[in-house]
């Protein structure tokens, strides 16, 4: 049967989302118990110079609808990456699954050998389908879902591995 | 064409674990010039009750080879874990790469519904190829080698991104 390119990429995205989103829900009710300003968590990094967790959240989900965009040949929808609070960034997880739920499998299916070109400031860069999406887009979704993870883990919210697996 | 399970497994488990070793190889380095004991670094942990880098290493190998074990019907092969040293790390890399580098695509292709049970001490866990493959090895294999960047990088180990993708 082999895996399809959307069941390797619209139902995993979705599925990790929605487990980042209920990391944040729990990161959120955390810092209400704990008296923290939500903002502390929202703007903590692991190093200076690495993007604070609102950032980690904007990029993860940029990957996702960027990814499903442009397999079925569209373009990306934009957004203004002003998310301030855990609300707002649940808010655009949530906008963003639903962009996702909204693809039907045969527009991503057959898209192993499609060009897709990402474009930069100054630069682009093109890919073939699959290698895209399992060695680009994957590993980036993960990277800055699980970097969110360790923010929130660093800084004491009570969350395991099994709420950033899910219910897989 | 679709994807196959040799193609989302071992090609993708060989690549972010040799990234994952010149990560190691990078972070042995700094330890080097910044005259750091490198069990400081091998010891370190986000939090104190997360496991240590050493750990994620070893839980990401281990990821990695009882997945292409399992789906080839194969007992994975047990390791020691006694691994306290980048090098003794980097060459636990080396040998769960070798080990799935022996392995053939039609050993692993057409797993997409095999009965897959995991053992744990007291407790088994049954999953179907395709979902333990994209909704359970991955995300586990990502979040613990994302999580040896995060240690590293927290610590100021001088690493990127691109650093974790690699030549993708």
């Amino acid at each position: 049967m082999k895996i399809s390119m959307y069941q390797a990429s619209v139902p995993t995205f979705i599925l990790m989302l929605n487990n980042l989103s209920a990391i944040l829900e729990k990161a959120a009710a955390h810092a209400e118990v704990k008296k923290i300003d939500p903002a502390v968590l929202i703007n903590s990094r692991l190093y200076p110079d690495m993007y604070p967790l609102s950032r980690q959240v904007q990029i993860a989900t940029d990957n996702a609808k960027g990814c499903v965009a442009r397999l079925a040949g569209l373009d990306p929808p934009k957004y203004e990456d002003n998310e301030a609070t855990f609300s707002e960034l649940i808010a655009r997880i949530r906008k963003t699954t639903d962009y996702l739920a909204g693809f039907r499998p045969e527009q991503i299916d057959g898209s192993e050998e499609k060009t897709v070109v990402l474009k930069f400031r100054d630069s682009s860069r093109t890919f073939v389908g699959m290698p895209y999406l399992l060695n680009y887009v994957l590993p980036n979704i993960y990277f800055h879902i699980v970097t969110a993870y360790g923010i929130l883990r660093h800084n004491g919210v009570e969350i395991g591995k099994n709420d950033f697996l899910g219910k897989a």
